[in-house]
């Protein structure tokens, strides 16, 4: 009964045991929609990347009547709908100029995993809006499109979370076991080894994924936060030092007899934030994209002085969910409490550091076989 | 910036303002994937009916990739995904007799309300199955697919709901004027000739969409509750009376003390169920489709004996949104104590009646342009 034109089975969640970490759902004051302006100010920033990426690089074809846009990762909202809609804005502007006749309809469709709230993405899409919207729920890391079925595919601020995390590093006995830490800094070369070598493995699945949905000459744009260029270490960027001190604050709640040490040690975030070099290298492995830009954004939001309060809210909206699952709920508002605190602590550093984040954008297209 | 090659404006739901009674959401005892035994019986009867139409009616296309499928209204599972899947194995086994060779792969869009409980529906998709799966959140009175995107569209108990009550029957100074009932009997002729206006409507409405949305020789299944042939007056049927006692356990309330007159005045369920004759009328207007096939199911479920706690249980799972929504939450459980009571008593008749209940089917085909 499998479909036999493709030997690729069709998502079988069973059989491939992935851990998902959704943005904290609803739209309260904790919640992702309210707090991902960060990401926003990456999407804004990439809106000339997404113009230059479509004039240059997609082939556009005559005879379609719908183009097909994914956004893999798309969570709550409202990034998601910001990234569509300059996404089909650059599309029809070069259909206008090629053609100069009729537009193709668009379909678009929002990825995310199955425990991802589309309750609240569908309620929130925009009223006005120039596409058909569909929900698509499953991971990226597996098909979630048929075959040549989409133009163009997005993904932000999402392909830093790895499918899992890696066996070796919750090993007690492994020379990777990442003891009293809940992330790599990048002083721990094992530990970074094996983090690297989940991230590897889970690029490449996403890029063979994508390669049989992706049209011949289809273009996806991917952003994702990684290493600045040079001889940079993770703890000395801004998402390395909040995960450093998220880390600090977990201890602090060991040392107040609110959790155990082992919980601690066998908590780690399935996060990698790749350098330019290691995108570079996968992708080539793959083989199934050319590389037609990378690079880092600037975006005004790195330039902002560091909001204390409001950075705490954006780490608890990302990581409420996976610190719950856990510790359990009762740990999130003593925790972020001392959180708080100790990025207040380190205020000037912050002020300073942040700067060292690299948000990377990359723009691929996919080869003819 | 609107599409130019289509001039239906797509979805824009300020400028059409309707109502929408999502089946309760969840999965607990009073939810609606834990009481649609009896759709689901409706389902397994129409599986011989999909079989033959695929057989018999569909047009295949030898050089598509993928077959794309729609379940309008297919609220949270889990009779959509039987129904998908009976029809996915038709469309197979003729793949196989005609052209013996690759299948397509199959890509099944679910569509209901954008207030449908679609986290629920996602969360229950079949781990196994042999098709990509998408939502698609919108009413099906509107747009909400691209143009000749379907090759066969399903609709299961879902366009008997009308996008609206007519006003006039909520208009005290109209001769439709439905005081003290909050359905159509069959005896008021000016209220039935109201109800009737709006499915006209409607589905003219609904055939129009999907006249664009299903490619030329593309099929359309529907199942809808519909009266019986010959002279049979809606409240003589199983679904008349269901609704009828609704109505007396409401006024019931009234004479309680619990709820106001005008309140059960101003409440009005948007149902309608056609006949044979009316829908053979509103299809042969529409124009776009040749009706292939219709007739009434016959299934086992009607014949089963009548069992009063699970027919209010199954009431609920349906009525339970539109109730709360125009009498507030605290009204159900008196309410539903109430009507089942009142089914207990009518045990006999119910028992005789309930077999008048058409349970209608229809198979329709897309009219080359």
């Amino acid at each position: 009964m499998a479909p036999t034109i493709d030997t690729t089975p069709i998502l079988d969640i069973k059989e491939m045991p992935e851990e998902a970490h959704p943005m904290k759902g609803g739209d309260d004051l904790n919640s992702y929609s309210q707090n991902s302006d960060y990401q926003r100010g990456v999407i804004d920033a990439a809106k000339t990347i997404i113009l230059e990426a479509v004039n240059q690089k997609l082939d556009l074809e005559n005879n379609i009547t719908t183009f097909h846009i994914a956004d893999f990762g798309c969570s709550t909202g409202p990034n998601t709908f910001l990234a569509m809609q300059n996404i089909i804005e650059a599309v029809e502007q070069k259909y206008k100029i090629t053609f100069q006749k009729t537009q193709p309809e668009f379909h678009v469709f929002f990825n995310d995993h199955i425990n991802n709230d589309f309750n609240i993405l569908f309620r929130s899409l925009p009223q006005k809006r120039d596409y058909f919207a569909s929900g698509v729920p499953g991971s990226f890391y597996t098909r979630v499109f048929p075959k040549a079925s989409l133009h163009f595919a997005h993904c932000s601020y999402a392909l830093h979370w790895l499918s899992k995390v890696p066996k070796e590093i919750q090993d007690k006995n492994s020379n990777a076991f990442n003891k009293g830490r809940i992330h790599y800094t990048g002083n721990e070369k094992h530990v970074v080894k094996e983090y690297f070598g989940q991230f590897q493995k889970d690029m490449d699945l996403f890029l063979k994924a994508r390669a049989q949905e992706i049209v011949e000459g289809g273009l996806m744009v991917i952003q994702i936060p990684g290493l600045p260029s040079g001889e940079v270490i993770f703890s000395r960027t801004g998402a390395g030092m909040l995960h450093a001190l998220l880390g600090s604050s977990l201890m602090e709640l060991v040392n107040l007899g609110v959790i155990s040490e082992e919980s601690v040690d066998s908590f780690n975030l399935p996060q990698y934030h790749p350098s330019i070099e290691e995108l570079e290298m996968v992708i080539e492995m793959n083989n199934s994209f050319t590389l037609e830009k990378i690079g880092a954004l600037n975006h005004p939001m790195k330039n902002l002085p560091f909001d204390v309060e409001r950075t705490s809210l954006q780490v608890r909206a990302i990581m409420e969910s996976i610190l719950s699952d856990h510790f359990g709920e009762r740990i999130l508002d003593p925790l972020f409490e001392i959180y708080t605190k100790k990025l207040q602590e380190n205020y000037n550093l912050f002020d300073k550091e942040i700067r060292r984040d690299a948000d990377l954008f990359l723009v691929l297209k996919r080869k003819s076989n």
